[in-house]
């Protein structure tokens, strides 16, 4: 029920998808008369992949996590949190409410034992050969240097089981590459890595790096990360709208833009956020995937793939592994 | 002397600068016999513009702030700042060791009395009629509330002065525009300007805002500010070298883009970070002007020209007169 456009967006993506995979289940949590009429208009043939459950609350897009939490609990994305809780189902696909979304995950799955907080993570394409993790895009916006080596571990167990990036590069977000730069958090967090068995970590990293291909995972806290994320998006949406701008500005601008147009487009797909969408809140004992709010049913697509991956490879238990093995191992 | 090729770039910048304003007098200080080299080759008229202040020393670009400021103080940056402190000099420009500039303008200058800590700030055009001026961009990579509020102060005294914008509309850069958003490093600051008279406060701001005309100066802690900048930067830098790349992949492609090549040049210059080369240290009781170690002579010009019109303004006597003010009002 979740997104600027709810069942529009969602549904749609949950009938194509489902083409695609028809050895997946779907459990669409929500307002059974709103997801039935989509449903409906759709040429579905086995429609066994589907099954609705019914239910009666939704979290608005404005409320508050706590409200959320308080009030929401027959809502269409607890119902959906629960069901993995309870292992019926295998992953939870949201664009709902960023807050509510992270407060109930918590509060129904539980971090992982050796994770303090989940974060969130999103892998994004730089080149056709090359994608960053990037975390924690907006999870927690107070982290110390415990919370961003969990995040490296987490970060880089997910370059390797979703991207099968053996030994992926694991490098600390900062203002300077020199090991002198940024503040005791980052620098301490540095320390933490360096002395990790089994993470690659290559060392800081600055802003422009994220589009460059020194690391496979990039770590920071939530609040630069965010930062980080919309900054890069709300460019790249001021050339997309600069491109259209001059491309109608004038007669001539209009002509070159026609005969261009299969190259401008190739600016334009590389630059869309929608080919990333899907942030993933890792951490948790189960999986859940954060599509954009605003995103279109095809990037909502991207969403659910993600979430496919993510249950096929088992990431929060290779996550589980992989922190134990390496707390038990740390001096 | 600084900056990755020198003199190479410096000194033509100077020249075509001292052109354009023939009633600008420029004390260049560096190495006299380089220098003098360039400036032989140059064919500026009136060399009563131009004096050559002789430093035996210059400080490297890889060098550490602490090192510069106990071994270089006979370095063409150390003189630089000095002939500001003593008044000889209206504002100094460099393209050097950006923690050195810092540590050395914080020790010869000193800040204005109120500013706690001085900030580097750089006004980045979004579209031809609106700028934005974000700070901190990493002077401090630790603030408190109580030093955003000064970045705040300081910024919107600059929007005035600078861009003659009056009650420019300041912003917090936070994760989300939701009062209860953030951590409470940003949260009292946001009380503190809604408590401030005489700044258009308007709340927080996200990311994408930066390239949005939501605000006029975007205020964040310098770790935060430098990864949006170098974040955005680095996006550009990929979609220039994306649009190269396509250009070239194909035969069809090689004759598209040369017919659109009037289109593509303006968004390539749109996305080229020289245009707003020259980031200011602000809250010191005189004008230090950094421009980027890899810019162009062109670039570099903008550095000077940004001084230029902070010395016309009186920018830091500006921010003294108003920080007062402010802080003799507060409650």
């Amino acid at each position: 029920m979740g997104g600027d456009l709810g069942p529009l967006i969602t549904i749609p993506a949950v009938i194509t998808t489902a083409k695609k995979h028809p050895n997946i289940q779907f459990l669409l949590c929500g307002d059974i008369d709103v997801i039935q009429s989509y449903l409906d208009k759709s040429q579905l043939q086995n429609s066994e992949q589907i099954e609705i459950i019914h239910c009666p609350q939704a979290v608005a897009m404005d409320e508050s996590p706590s409200s959320a939490l308080r009030h929401k609990q027959q809502s269409s994305m607890a119902t959906c949190i629960k069901l993995v809780e309870q292992e019926k189902a295998a992953a939870c696909v949201s664009a709902g409410n960023t807050g509510a979304l992270l407060a109930m995950s918590n509060y129904y799955l539980k971090t992982l034992s050796g994770i303090d907080r989940p974060a969130l993570v999103s892998s994004i394409p730089i080149t056709d050969s090359h994608r960053v993790f990037l975390l924690d895009l907006g999870a927690n916006v107070n982290s110390d240097s415990e919370i961003l080596f969990q995040y490296a571990v987490m970060g880089s167990v997910l370059a390797e089981s979703i991207e099968g990036i053996s030994e992926p590069r694991v490098a600390l977000l900062n203002v300077g590459t020199e090991q002198m730069k940024g503040n005791d958090k980052v620098k301490n967090a540095a320390q933490l890595l360096t002395d990790a068995p089994d993470i690659s970590y290559i060392g800081f990293v600055e802003g422009n790096d994220i589009f460059s291909n020194k690391a496979d995972v990039i770590v920071t806290d939530g609040f630069t990360g965010n930062v980080a994320l919309k900054s890069s998006e709300g460019l790249a949406k001021l050339v997309v709208s600069e491109l259209k701008r001059l491309s109608e500005a004038s007669w001539l601008n209009k002509v070159l833009a026609k005969i261009a147009l299969p190259l401008l487009k190739s600016i334009v797909k590389q630059m869309n956020p929608d080919q990333y969408n899907g942030a993933s809140l890792i951490g948790l004992r189960g999986i859940v995937v954060k599509s954009h709010g605003n995103a279109s049913s095809e990037a909502f697509c991207y969403a659910i793939e993600e979430a496919i991956r993510q249950a096929t490879q088992q990431v929060p238990i290779r996550i589980k592994n992989r922190i134990e093995t390496l707390l038990i191992e740390r001096p």
